[in-house]
């Protein structure tokens, strides 16, 4: 059986992403499809873009990997499809792609135009279902990516920037990237990076407070007290002892957090 | 594999859609069921029959379209199962049907009362797991609709009164029929009705702002703008580029939007 | 087919519900996978031992029931599996499991940790997907429990006291367990305990507000008024006819509802 996920902005009170999987079954009845989710703020490229790439390596190898976050809809702007470690990508060419790509390891890309594949008629605003939602049910049949449309480089497709961590001799400065459920702080700094950091006595700052050192889980702080961790996506990721630190921090997506620490400069 | 659609007011916070597809599962374990909406406005008959039939053509064929709203569960109201375009609708006698049934091309209409399909024992609260759920197995299974209770005739049915659009010479009169998460107004009036207005130099009244013309997409006006647009349903929807149109317009389901402009007055 | 269900309060705005069936996917392609909820209120073991024993009897034999609601995620809590009228149960030993195996009628019981099942690396935060997911995984192939771990016994694991009824010559008292989307109060005052009310002349008190007797449906009352059923999972509720009791009585979770009639004693 074939695995296709859908990640989007649509939220889940409409039936838009209801509609693209009876696309995609009547395209592919045994697809297996499953939401990564649908809260992808609306129209957040960068948001989507690093969420894809820290998920995508747990579902299993020839999943097709759907990401409609399209402000550009109905405008000429592209559709990709990709193939990267085994895994497809079917997004707009807005960026979303870029994290995955950006390394030029990809075995395949592809500029979409090939119609035979989309639904009869084609909306101006909903090329979720009229687009992705059928050429993922054939993707997941078999259908090779090139029988998409025609081959392009990297250099063609629109690339966005997404933050990354600033490093010097005393400090690495990173970025919030996305805050979960739990109120979960998570940085793009990753453990590699970390790794870097001579000792763990480090002093990491987030707003006008200050977090002594990078703990083991969360009960390594007493109940409610902010800690430092790496997360389970393999990024530094700011915490409470079962509270908040949204709340606690005041944090917004985006603001600084800054780890200071003797650095190792490794020669590579 | 055989395709199930819910479509309920039951939200997801609490677990009646998961155990409605435990029943299912149990009755038919290779059923593939899909959420359209749980997000239905509580006990919105009108809403959630715009929305069934805007959807069910997307699925494959002999899809089981199960739509629960149902704030007559517990009486003595009917339950109607329906065969129409080949795909198949079970639904509480309530009107839900109503946009679906009312051109009579119906294939068959059955008041289900046969309780060898429903489960053992019956709760006077929830019959989209007691009834609703097993019934739909079976159906996705291959039981014909005639097996669930006798025939009836449209006569027999609740019917409810859908918002229509009112037409004169000058002006279409239409209605707010659903927001969605973008805030796009969903409105009543159809590509076939503004087929009718003889150009396209039309002003559309929303509240006391207005909108000229109807745009071919979202980016034909510019950033953070209004605009008219046929919708990816097929009816006119009123959007902003970037924005939400519900708050721009301080718009609310159930306001009118009139569309003027010199209509054609085509014999049929 | 095999069906593996989810109960946990990851919400579903986050991709970790998501990355989880992507795990599951990869163990196990033929997994039918069912959301019971992802909105078990943070870190609330009461809410999600009571909802998961009432729910899980709906589900085909064989299932594997996953419920992760786990505070102590990375602490050395230990994780339990357990078989009991042939549903296979997979949740952090933290009395989740109280109510289903506190009969001791349960079949086999393991305390999980051959970590050859688990994911190669485990992070402190998410066993969700290192382990459980995986686990699950494989008990739906057909895995028996035994292969998990050792066998422990029920004085072995931790459990946590559910609020329970207290009965007496004159009166139930019970307690709001849950509150669901329409705003129906559900206590823990089981039907079985009803039975031993002489007569239904029964007032039962919430708040500072009455309900005079147990009504067989909604409609038993006028519109918009309070009404107390026996609702759809078998324990008494408290709703309004077309309306919300939890904003009527302004109840919370947690809250008691009191029965006062002339109880039957009855001889065991």
């Amino acid at each position: 059986m074939s695995v296709i996920t859908l990640t989007t902005d649509f939220g889940i009170v409409d039936e838009y992403v209801g509609v693209m999987k009876g696309v995609i079954l009547s395209v592919n009845p045994s697809a297996s499809i499953v939401d990564i989710t649908h809260h992808i703020p609306p129209q957040n490229i960068i948001y989507a873009a690093f969420l894809i790439q820290s998920s995508y390596r747990y579902f299993p190898k020839n999943t097709v990997h759907v990401i409609v976050v399209d402000p550009g809809v109905g405008t000429d702007r592209a559709i990709l499809a990709a193939r990267k470690d085994d895994h497809i990508f079917l997004a707009p060419d807005n960026g979303i792609l870029t994290p995955i790509l950006e390394d030029q390891t990809f075995q395949t890309l592809v500029s979409v135009d090939n119609s035979f594949y989309f639904l009869d008629s084609i909306s101006h605003t909903f090329h979720g279902r009229d687009i992705f939602a059928p050429i993922a049910g054939h993707l997941a049949k078999g259908l090779p990516i090139e029988e998409l449309g025609k081959k392009i480089d990297i250099c063609q497709i629109k690339r966005i920037s997404i933050p990354k961590p600033v490093i010097t001799d005393q400090t690495i400065e990173g970025t919030i990237m996305m805050i979960d459920r739990f109120g979960n702080l998570i940085t793009n700094i990753d453990k590699k990076i970390l790794q870097t950091i001579l000792n763990k006595s480090v002093r990491i700052y987030i707003g006008n407070k200050t977090i002594e050192g990078i703990s083991e889980n969360y009960s390594s702080v007493e109940f409610q007290k902010p800690l430092a961790i790496i997360g389970s996506k393999g990024y530094l990721e700011i915490s409470i002892n079962c509270g908040s630190a949204k709340n606690y921090f005041q944090a917004q997506m985006g603001d600084h957090v800054r780890i200071a620490g003797q650095m190792i400069h490794r020669k590579e």
